[in-house]
């Protein structure tokens, strides 16, 4: 059975924040109205909610937020589901509202994810976070996301034989890139330029990763109004399809072992995603990827195809991942510099590959043509979702 | 753009109970097992797991379980999705199941919802399972749910002019048939005749809703296979179809203040099934309420056309809700007697109607020919879920 075209008619995007007074709902209101507005729409046009949200249970004491979320913007009545699957919970949602819609269900829906993870301070939130590893007999040793991206520093290195000085040396220019490109992302977090040396006489979180290799805790909301093809040739002359979608999940880390420091969920969804687009990874113009420690990054390039495995430090190494290098990663400051609202994420990386594809973002971090774009969110240990977005004009 | 028919070929079910020891993962293998072996499938066949989910986070420390789910049983390496919205968890997770099988994306997928929600006892669970409603400011009133059902029965009662001591009566004779019922379904939690006098006389929790007119806490796991007709038609000559879905979301309570008692998002959900069925109440043969409390399902059976508004509780009165009456309600015992499992309570629903459908009940609950079923499910203050199922032979 054919599938309709599904288009990204319009995005919305809070600044994302550390320690902000706004509700979820407010932010996702904020996110959902300019979203909305960007579409040449009204929320009556609203048919369906689709909305990641991680934490909001432990950082605000409000479950199911997805249904005062369709109130607060005035279209309650609407279905509106909640997605969690950690940091990947908003690629899910748009995932989901992607059938929905190719499915010929519905014509216009809402879909990303709003998240206020800094409400809880960075030391409750990382142990509140942890309770997305296996609860029952991982986390009881004490592993929190630190700990298990240091423990795939250390396997990294080891079973590629790349020294404990270069792959230092590798995330620290993961870091270095990403703060450089988010000095110039107004709705980011931080705005500060960072050194090889910065990062590496930053205090140790846990060895080998220090301040600078991890991403902050983040408040914000994005979210992206999704037409079938028809209705978004109606309303705007700037349509983003969404042509690939994939998602896999992996288990526990010890039920990972014989893959680590490789991500196999990563694999299998991202080979979903490019399959049904029928792209390979060199028709990528663009990627937003999961950055949550600088280690992730060098294995995310790896299982996404643009670095052979043991290899993907080299892309910075060699700035193949600037503005103009082979592929351009984390422009817009990434996890590591834009943010991290983690329901949120993944809506927020669709977002900035809309913005650059129209010629929307800041000139300092604007690229060269992007025609294709691709969007890499790892939520937990794991759940990894993908989505291929391509240019529609 | 015409949908496939999408059709449960299996169902799967735990044992509901109070206080044991197994986790959300196992609880969710033991139903996920059942209901592959009972569509004669095996793990690998399973193209992707929705999962209903509501308070892992706090009764295990858990979060995105169905990761560790889809590991469990040896299917990592799908794509699995957690769904929230309350109590409604399950139901949303079918009702998406559903999509994405009735589009062609997927050929025979898992759905359905796990919760293990007596870990934390009676008192905290009150208290925890009150974050789904406005925890900005509702909750702080010191709203929980035996106190939100409490008003809308002194609001039904005002409303409607009926005597606190018929609306009494009415609520008794809810909870009495389910615990009869339920004396029977040996999956269910409590297996105790009550009478009208013990409802009355049993303990206030919240005036005017004694012990006996509220559902316990309980864990338990139930999912279902569903695959396309194509498929279904090879595994199974009794395939159940979903003929219609539906889903809808209320906000908070003070936003629904025009309509209550009435929940206007149960009739927006019920409608769309309804629609999308193509049938009217009165061509359902079972139904299976979300009686949380005993006035629920007076206010529910009004919703979803059974009963005029303001004379739902006649249908008790009259032991029109009994088998052979003129719409058996709730013959698995309900959330009452059976149990309330949250996140898993919509995919019960659906199981105990298939089994009704195949003769595969106990005989003393065992409905007369079971044509068209229908599954309400209500999510906090609310997301409303709907489906509607039809015998397929």
């Amino acid at each position: 059975m054919a599938l309709r075209k599904v288009a990204i008619v319009g995005v919305g995007h809070t600044p994302f924040t550390f320690g902000g007074e706004k509700t979820s709902v407010e932010l996702f209101s904020e996110a959902a109205m300019e979203a909305i507005n960007n579409s040449n729409l009204k929320p009556k046009d609203i048919q369906a909610l689709y909305c990641g949200n991680c934490l909001g249970d432990f950082s605000e004491g409000q479950g199911m937020v997805q249904s005062y979320c369709a109130d607060d913007i005035g279209i309650a009545g609407i279905p509106a589901t909640r997605f969690e699957g950690a940091c990947a919970s908003a690629t899910m949602a748009i995932r989901d509202a992607f059938i929905w819609v190719a499915s010929g269900f519905y014509d216009i829906v809402l879909a990303g994810g709003v998240e206020t993870a800094s409400k809880m301070g960075t030391p409750l939130a990382t142990r509140t976070f942890a309770m997305f590893t296996d609860s029952h007999y991982e986390y009881p040793s004490g592993l929190t996301f630190p700990g298990a991206f240091a423990m795939l520093a250390h396997l990294y290195s080891a079973k590629y034989g790349i020294s404990f000085e270069r792959l230092r040396r590798q995330m620290s220019l993961v870091s270095v890139q990403s703060h450089h490109y988010g000095m110039y992302n107004h709705l980011g977090q931080l705005h500060k330029e960072i050194t090889v040396e910065d990062v590496e006489k930053s205090f140790m979180v846990t060895s080998p990763l220090t301040l600078y290799d991890c991403c902050p805790f983040s408040d914000g909301a994005a979210m992206v109004v999704l037409a079938s093809e028809e209705k978004a040739k109606k309303l705007t002359d700037k349509p983003v399809y969404i042509i690939g979608v994939g998602q896999s999940s992996s288990g526990k880390y010890s039920a990972q072992y014989k893959y680590l420091p490789r991500l196999r969920a990563r694999e299998l969804s991202v080979q979903q995603a490019y399959d049904m687009a029928d792209i390979k990874p060199e028709d990528v113009d663009l990627v937003e990827l999961h950055d949550c420690f600088s280690i992730a990054s060098i294995i995310a390039v790896e299982s996404l195809g643009f670095a052979d495995f043991g290899h993907g430090g080299e892309l910075w190494e060699k700035g193949e991942t600037k503005i103009g290098g082979k592929i351009p990663i984390n422009i817009s400051g990434g996890l590591k510099s834009k943010g991290h609202p983690i329901g949120a994420t993944g809506a927020s990386q669709v977002c900035d590959i809309v913005k650059q594809m129209k010629y929307e973002v800041e000139p300092q971090r604007q690229a060269e043509e992007v025609k294709i774009g691709l969007t890499d969110t790892l939520g937990g240990d794991g759940v990894l979702a993908h989505l291929v977005l391509q240019r529609g004009w």
